[in-house]
């Protein structure tokens, strides 16, 4: 049994829905930002970097977005989660991938988490006044780099369609209406009708801790 | 024949490493940062994220170190550059390379790259007095991490191993002294003593511009 560390909303999204889409037996295990639980005692032992998400396999555990979702992907070639037979699609993918991670997800965390690279609240203000520009800056670039195809990698869904999802999904409290970039935002729609998103959505707001 | 677009010194150094390991031909082509080549039309045509590495192949253009460095892999499965036959291991590699690029690099970046995310001096200013903190506290992670292996994946060299040789590398520049890390100071020794490293550190030294 697989064990997915999560907090409603964040990151870890993609990979729940990856393992919804994988028809995999899975459980979420909620951990409570408000309460600062990332950063408890025991959740340290699962994850020392004190992020979500956190997958619990029978081998050990496994961390980072990039890494979680094509493993997901290898776990059910028949389910064609991901290019896995075609080394440069495959890298292709994992290009789109490693850019959410390494460049989208960042500029986002600079209007909620500056304190990890500043420590006045004059530059954590000055962080969060460039979001909104970071932010459309890179979905720009996704818009442009996006086929006229229905999914990241054209005709195919993948992984990487429910991750780009998730970071579309943080636009708008980034500030950015998802309607400046109309192949992103009709992307975003088809991605939130799948049957296995849909179950995702309802399960993490059933999760959600009252604010 | 594969091209590769570097800055010496530059995260481009971990891809041209697995390159010079894969025994594979290339060539690479330098982007002089000194003079804003990363961003000239010539070049936002190859990679319009304007940044290094790109690898040119005969398929199409690759972006992102933690998508290049298992590509290059996967086109020399007899040189074993990474667990291609073990999705496990394999995703604690790609996780191993994913906190790299999503964590590490991003650490040091802030050192110098600090209009990305604010407008500033000031915040600037307060960014790079944080990295040595940062990457200090990566850095002890990873030496908690780092099995007593001579690699990062135990005994077996991979792509991960070039990559943190490259982020080690960083570390006096960031006001970090890797004594403080004995594994990963001895890890660097070890790597930058294969020959191939050696022939990718002065192929770097004599491309660099005169400063
Ligand atoms: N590079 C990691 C980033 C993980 C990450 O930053 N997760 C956030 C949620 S989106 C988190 O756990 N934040 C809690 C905190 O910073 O305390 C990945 O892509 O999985
Ligand atoms: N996520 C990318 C980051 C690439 C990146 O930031 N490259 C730097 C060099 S280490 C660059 O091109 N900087 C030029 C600039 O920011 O103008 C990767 O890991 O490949």
């Amino acid at each position: 049994m697989l064990t997915l560390y999560i907090s409603p909303g964040s990151c870890s999204r993609a990979s729940h829905i990856a393992l919804a889409e994988s028809g995999l037996d899975y459980q979420v295990s909620l951990i409570r930002f408000a309460e600062g639980e990332q950063r408890s005692e025991a959740y340290l032992k699962v994850n020392p970097k004190g992020r979500v998400p956190a997958l619990v396999t029978d081998k050990g555990v496994l961390t980072e977005t990039v890494a979680l979702l094509p493993y997901i992907a290898q776990l059910v070639p028949e389910k064609n989660l991901a290019p896995l037979d075609d080394p440069y699609l495959f890298a292709k993918m994992q290009a789109f991938n490693a850019y959410l991670s390494s460049t989208v997800h960042i500029n986002h965390a600079h209007g909620r988490r500056g304190a990890r690279w500043a420590d006045n609240a004059a530059s954590h203000a000055d962080m969060i006044a460039k979001v909104p520009k970071t932010m459309r800056d890179s979905f720009a670039l996704i818009e442009d780099g996006l086929v006229e195809g229905q999914f990241v990698l054209g005709d195919t869904f993948s992984v990487a369609d429910a991750y780009l999802f998730v970071m579309t999904g943080w636009l708008e409290s980034d500030h950015v209406d998802m309607a400046e970039f109309p192949k992103v935002a009709a992307h975003y729609r088809r991605i939130e009708m799948r049957p296995a998103v849909q179950r995702v959505l309802a399960e993490e707001a059933a999760a959600k801790p009252a604010a």
